[in-house]
C-alpha cells in the first residue's frame, strides 16, 4: 500500500534541484559581495566583519518616541527570523554594541520629501547608526538586515560605511482593492516588504465599477450596496494607516472619479450619468450641483479620515460617450459652451480640485487629468508612457511615474528595472523640469490577481523597482540585480511574505496532489503572455476563479531565464562543458515529462487544459535535443527540416491555455545555429 | 557572469531521478476513498458526487448565534483556499445547496462531555448537516471541508452519509508556554489546526522555572521580573479563550505549583523554600501559611480569567532533596507527623484543593499528584504510562493519557497512533473504571522547541492523536492511517499552518543558500533522535538557538519510511521492479550526495558539524547499492565483507550531529539478506 503514495520529500527537492538549479547557487564572489537592494547611494566595504549571535545588542541613542521601540522590536524580530538566534527576547538586555542614534523627530505626518538620509557604519567589533529622524534609522535598519549572512564563524554583517539617501521623494506601490476586496493581513504583509525595500507611498485604492469596499459614515450605502459585504471599516483603514506610519510609508488614498464608478451607483443612482440604467453607467454626472454636493461630503469626510497632503481621485479612462450621448449633459454642454468630454472633465476636475484645496489636500491624478487648463498642483500620474510624464512636468504639474512599472501585466524584472522616470522620453527635460519628477509606482492591479496570487506578482520584481527609484540612476548592471534579487527574494519571506510558497500551494490544489512534481517541471518554464494579452485568451469577471496554472506560476520564468542565457552562450560559442551538459539535461527532463504529465493532468477539471501545451513542451525539447547534438557535432542540417521545426517552434511560441512556453525561443535560437546546405 | 554560479554536474543523477514516474501520486484507490482524519464513526459512501463551484451556497437554519455566522464564514474562508473560488465573497448571495440546521445553544461555557455529534448528508443535489448544537456544527462543517476533492469535472465532496461522535470526551493539545514564550499568532494558528481534527480542549501552560509569561494583576511582579518582557495580557488571553471558544475548544490554563516554579521567585523570592537562594529553587515552600494566602489570590484571579471548570495545577517533579534537606521544612514536618516529601506534596495538594473548590473549579495534576489521601474529584494527567493511569481510575479518579503522546520526542506518528488509553495496560478495567478515562492529550513542551518549528512538531503527527481520541477504536490501519495523514497534512496548510515550509526555510537559512538542493537530500533521511536522547548529546539552555539541522528536519523522515518499506519488500521477495528500480536510483543519489554536500557545509558554522554525517550518508548507500546489486544477482558475498559492512552500519545507526541517518537500518536489512558461503 505504501507503494501507493510514494513518497513526497524527496521528489519535491529533486525537483527544486533539476528545475531551479543554477540560477540559486550564487557563487561564492557573490556571495560576498554586498547584497543590498535598493543598493546604497555611497558604499565602502571595509575589513573584518561584525559577529550576529547570543551577544548581540542594540540601544536607542537620541531622540526617542514609541515608534522608535517599535521599529527596534521588529528589527530584532526580523533579525531573529533571519539568524534563528532568539534575539527578540535577549538583544535587550545584552550591552549594545549596536547603537542607533536619532537626531530628532519627523513631522507628526510625513511629508513629500522628508529626509530619509542615514548613515550606517559596521566595524568588527560593533555598528552605529545615525539618522536625523526616525524616517532614516527606519531605512537604515533595513540595509542593516539586509546585510546579515552566515559563515564559517557565525551569522555576521561585513565591515562597511553606507551613507544613503534616495534618489527620488516618491516612491509607491499602489494596490488595487476597487476590482476585489484584499484582506488587512495580505496588505499589511507588503506594506512589510514595502518597508524591507525602502518604498515609502503606499497608493490605496479603494473602488472601482466592480465594489465600493470602504466604509463611508456620510454615505453608508456605499458599502452596504456596494461591497458585497466585504469593506475596510474606518477604524481598520485607521490601524493600515498606523502600520505604515511605523514603517515610514506615507498612505495615498484614491477614489477613482467620474469614471469606473458603476459600485458607487448601487446606493446612489442619482450620481450616474445615465439615470435611467445607472447599473450599466460607470461615470458620474459631471453637470448636476447634486454630484458636486454629495462629493464635497464624502472628500471631507476621507480627507479627514487619511493624514497625507495627497489625495487621488483617479480620472482616468472616462467614455465620453456615455456622456456625448446623454441628452440632458449634451444641453448642459451647449448651454455652458463645452464641446466635448474633456471639457467635461475639465469642469469636474476643477470642482474637485477646489474641494480637496479646502481642505488642503494637494489633488492627484491619472494622466487623463492633464488638461490645458488644469490646475498647476495637480500631481499627474503618468500610465500611459514617458511622453506623458514629459508633458506634465513641462507644464507645470509635479508627476509620479507608472508607465512601466504596471506589474500586473507579467513583464521581466528587468524590463521594469531598465525604465527610468529620467529615462530616455525624458531626457529633453530642463533641471527644473526634471524636478518636478516626483518618482514612480509600481501598480498591483487586481483584474485579474486575487489576494491569494498577488504576493508573486509583487515580489521579488518589485524590489527591482525599488532600487530604480531610490538608488543611483547609473546602476545598470542587469545579471547584478537578478544576483541580489534572489537574496532579496529569500529574505522576504522572514516578513511574512508568501510569493515563494505560492506556486506550489496552488499547482498541489489543481491536481489534487500533495507533490505534483511533473506539473511543476512544466510549471517552471512557463508564463502567462505580457501586457493585456491574458484578458483576450480568457473571459475573465470579477468572479472568475483564479485558480488555473496561469495564475499560479509567477510572471517570470528563472528557469526559462537561465536556459535562454545558456543557449546564447551556445550559440555564440561560448558555452562552458557545463553549459552543454546542463541543456542536455534540462531538455531530455523536459521532453519525458509529458509522458508523466499527461495522465495526471486528465484528472483534474483544472489541469485538463494543459494537456496541448504539456505535449508542446516534450516537442520542443526534442527538437531543442536533436539541436544541440547538431551542433556539438558540428552536423550539417537539411534546410527543410529545419525550416519545419523552426515553423513548428514558431507556432509553440504562442499562448496556449494562456501561458507561454519560454524555452521555445531559446530551442529557435539553438535550431537556427544549426548549419545547413 | 550567469557562468560564476552554476551549480554542480548533479543533474544527469537527478534527472533519473525525476523522471522516475507517477510513483509518488496516490493510486486511483485512495483518491476515491473518503480520506477524512479522524475517521467518523459510521461512514455509509453514496453514489454520485456533489459539485462544489460559483453556485455554491450555504445557509443555516434553526438557532441562530453569532458563533455559528464566524463559523460559516471561517468555513468559507477555508473552502475558498481548498478551491481557489472565492466563495468567502460569493456564498452568502447563492440559492442555498447546503443547509446546516442547528439544533439549540450549547452551554455558555463549554463542558466536558458536551454533545459533538453530528449527521452529515451529502447527494449529488446538495447537504445538509444537523447537530444539536453549534459544537456539532463546527465538527461537521470540518467533516465537510475534509471531504472536498478535485475530479475531471470539478471540484467535489463524494455522496456520504456520515453519523459522527467522538469516542472521548477529551481530547487535548497541550502547548507549554512556559519554557518558551509562544506568540499569540503561533497559538490561533494551531487552534485553527485543533479544530481541523476535532481536537477540544487546548491545554495552556504559563511557567515553568524558565519564565512566567501571563499577566496577573494581583502580583505583577511575576512577569514583570519572570517574563524577559514576553507575557500574554489578560486581554490577549481572553480573545485566545474566545478564538478557542469560536472552534468548540475549551482552555484549561496550567500553573503549575509548588514545583517548576523557580521564575515565580524572582519577583516574589518568599514563595521559595529556599529563602537564602531562591532563584537556585525550584520549590515553593509548602509549610508557609503565606504560600497559601499568595496562591489563594493568585488562583482567584486566574480562575476569574479563565471560564473553563477544570483548572490544572501541574505538580509534577518535586525534588525531595529540596524541601527534605531545608531545616525549616523538616521543623514543620517532624511538628505535623508528616515523614517525607510526598506528605508535604499531599499537604500541599489538599491546600490547593480547597483553593479550587471555593471557585468551583475541578482540579487537574500530574501524575504525581495522585496519593492515597488525594481528593477523588482531582484529574490525573498521566505522563509516566498506562499503569499510572490505570491505578488513577481504580482509585476513582478521572483521568487524561499523555504518555505515549509527547509529541516533542520525535516518535513516529505511527507510534503515538497506536497508543489507546484504553488499550493494553488498561484492559483489565471494569466497565465503571474505563468510564473515568477521559482521553488524552498530544504535549507540546518547548524545552527543545520554539514557535518556529512547533508546527512540524505537532503537525500532522497529532492528527493521528486525534484520530485515536475520536474514532472507533478499531481503527488500528498503520497503512491507511499514512495515507490520510499525507492528505490531511496538505489541507492544513489551507489553515496557515507552517509545518510544510519549516524545514526549507531553515535549511536555506543555515545554508546561506537559496536552494541548497544537496542539503535537502540529507536533511529528507534524517531525524532526531527519539525520547530524551537530545539532551544528553547537546547541551540545551533556554538560550540555545534551535536553528541547526535536528531542529529543522521533522520528527519523522517519510523518505526512510517508504524505503525502508521497499527495503522490506525486496527482502521478502515481494519487491515489484518499480520497487527495485526506485531502491537503486535513492541509494545512487544518498551515495554520490556527499560530494556536493560537502563544500556547503563549510561554508556555515551551522552545517560545518553535519559533515561526518553527510560522508556517513554516502558509505551507508554505496554498501546498501552493493547489497542490492548482490541480491539482484543472487550474488555470494564473503562472510567477512557483509560482517565488516554490519559493523559499519551499526556504527552509522548512532546518533551524529544530534541526528540519526534513518535508511541505515534499512541498508543494514539488505545486507543482511545476501548469501554467505
Amino acid at each position: 500500500m505504501a507503494n501507493s503514495y510514494r513518497s513526497g520529500p524527496i521528489y519535491l527537492l529533486l525537483l527544486a534541484f533539476c528545475m531551479l538549479g543554477p540560477g540559486h547557487s550564487l557563487g561564492a564572489q557573490e556571495k560576498s559581495s554586498l547584497a543590498m537592494m535598493p543598493m546604497p547611494a555611497h558604499v565602502v566595504p571595509g575589513e573584518g566583519e561584525f559577529p550576529i549571535n547570543g551577544n548581540f545588542g542594540i540601544a536607542l541613542e537620541g531622540y526617542k518616541e514609541p515608534r522608535l521601540e517599535r521599529a527596534r522590536q521588529r528589527f530584532l524580530n526580523t533579525l531573529s527570523r533571519e539568524t534563528g538566534i532568539p534575539l527578540w527576547r535577549e538583544a535587550s538586555f545584552n550591552p549594545p554594541n549596536f547603537i542607533v542614534r536619532t537626531g530628532g523627530p519627523s513631522a507628526s505626518v510625513q511629508q513629500l520629501g522628508e529626509d530619509e538620509s542615514y548613515h550606517l557604519e559596521i566595524t568588527s567589533t560593533g555598528a552605529q547608526l545615525t539618522a536625523a529622524n526616525p524616517i532614516g534609522v527606519i531605512r537604515g535598519l533595513q540595509t542593516f538586515l539586509q546585510l546579515v549572512r552566515i559563515t564559517p564563524t557565525s551569522f555576521t554583517v561585513p565591515a562597511v560605511i553606507i551613507d544613503d539617501n534616495p534618489r527620488f521623494p516618491w516612491r509607491g506601490l499602489l494596490i488595487d482593492s476597487g476590482h476585489r476586496f484584499i484582506p488587512i493581513s495580505a496588505i499589511k504583509r507588503n506594506l512589510d516588504g514595502m518597508e524591507a525595500v525602502k518604498l515609502n507611498v503606499f497608493h490605496w485604492r479603494f473602488a472601482d465599477n466592480q465594489g465600493f469596499h470602504i466604509e463611508s459614515k456620510q454615505f453608508p450605502l456605499l458599502q452596504e450596496k456596494g461591497s458585497g459585504g466585504f469593506y475596510y471599516s474606518q477604524d481598520e483603514v485607521r490601524e493600515v494607516i498606523a502600520y505604515a506610519r511605523d514603517r515610514a510609508i506615507r498612505v495615498v488614498p484614491e477614489f477613482d472619479m467620474p469614471c469606473h464608478t458603476t459600485s458607487w451607483f448601487i446606493g446612489y443612482p442619482e450620481l450616474a450619468s445615465s439615470h435611467d440604467d445607472p447599473s450599466h453607467s460607470s461615470a458620474m454626472d459631471p453637470t448636476r450641483k447634486e454630484t458636486y454636493r454629495f462629493l464635497a461630503r464624502f472628500i471631507k469626510e476621507m480627507a479627514d479620515l487619511f493624514p497625507d497632503s495627497f489625495f487621488h481621485t483617479g480620472g482616468d479612462e472616462c467614455d465620453a460617450k456615455e456622456w456625448e450621448t446623454n441628452p440632458h449633459i449634451k444641453e448642459f454642454m451647449q448651454l455652458h459652451g463645452i464641446s466635448d468630454a474633456a471639457g467635461l472633465q475639465l469642469l469636474f476636475t476643477t470642482r474637485i480640485h477646489v474641494i480637496l484645496a479646502s481642505h488642503k489636500k494637494i489633488m492627484e491624478g491619472w494622466d487623463e487629468v492633464l488638461q490645458p487648463n488644469t490646475p498647476k498642483d495637480v500631481v499627474i500620474q503618468s500610465w500611459r508612457g514617458l511622453d506623458s510624464l514629459a508633458e506634465a512636468v513641462r507644464k507645470g504639474h509635479q508627476s509620479v511615474l507608472s508607465s512601466g512599472y504596471y506589474i500586473d501585466l507579467n513583464q521581466s524584472a528587468a524590463e521594469h528595472y531598465m525604465v527610468d522616470p529620467l529615462g530616455v522620453g525624458t531626457a529633453t527635460l530642463t533641471p527644473a523640469e526634471k524636478a518636478r519628477v516626483l518618482g514612480g509606482e509600481a501598480t498591483m492591479w487586481t483584474d485579474i490577481v486575487s489576494d491569494e496570487n498577488m504576493d508573486n506578482r509583487i515580489w521579488p520584481r518589485t524590489a527591482a523597482i525599488a532600487e530604480r527609484l531610490w538608488s543611483p540612476q547609473a546602476l545598470q548592471e542587469i545579471d547584478s540585480m537578478y544576483q541580489r534579487l534572489a537574496i532579496v527574494s529569500q529574505k522576504l519571506t522572514y516578513y511574512g511574505l508568501r510569493h515563494r510558497l505560492i506556486t506550489d500551494e496552488m499547482l498541489e490544489r489543481m491536481s489534487g496532489e500533495p507533490d505534483p512534481v511533473p506539473l511543476k517541471v512544466l510549471a517552471a518554464v512557463v508564463q502567462p503572455p505580457r501586457m493585456y494579452e491574458r484578458q483576450d485568451l480568457r473571459s475573465y469577471t470579477d468572479f472568475t476563479p483564479l485558480n488555473h496554472l496561469d495564475d499560479a506560476v509567477p510572471p517570470e520564468s528563472d528557469t526559462a531565464r537561465e536556459f535562454n542565457a545558456i543557449a546564447k552562450r551556445i550559440v555564440a560559442g561560448k558555452a562552458s562543458p557545463q553549459d552543454w551538459r546542463q541543456a542536455q539535461e534540462w531538455l531530455t527532463l523536459w521532453r519525458d515529462n509529458d509522458a508523466k504529465l499527461e495522465p495526471l493532468l486528465a484528472r483534474s477539471y483544472l489541469t485538463q487544459e494543459l494537456a496541448p501545451l504539456s505535449r508542446n513542451l516534450s516537442q520542443v525539447a526534442e527538437i531543442g535535443l536533436q539541436a544541440l547534438n547538431d551542433l556539438r557535432e558540428n552536423r550539417v542540417v537539411s534546410r527543410d527540416i529545419r525550416q519545419r521545426n523552426i515553423d513548428f517552434l514558431k507556432g509553440s511560441e504562442k499562448p496556449q491555455a494562456v501561458l507561454l512556453l519560454m524555452i521555445a525561443p531559446s530551442v529557435e535560437m539553438l535550431v537556427q545555429a544549426n548549419r545547413t546546405q
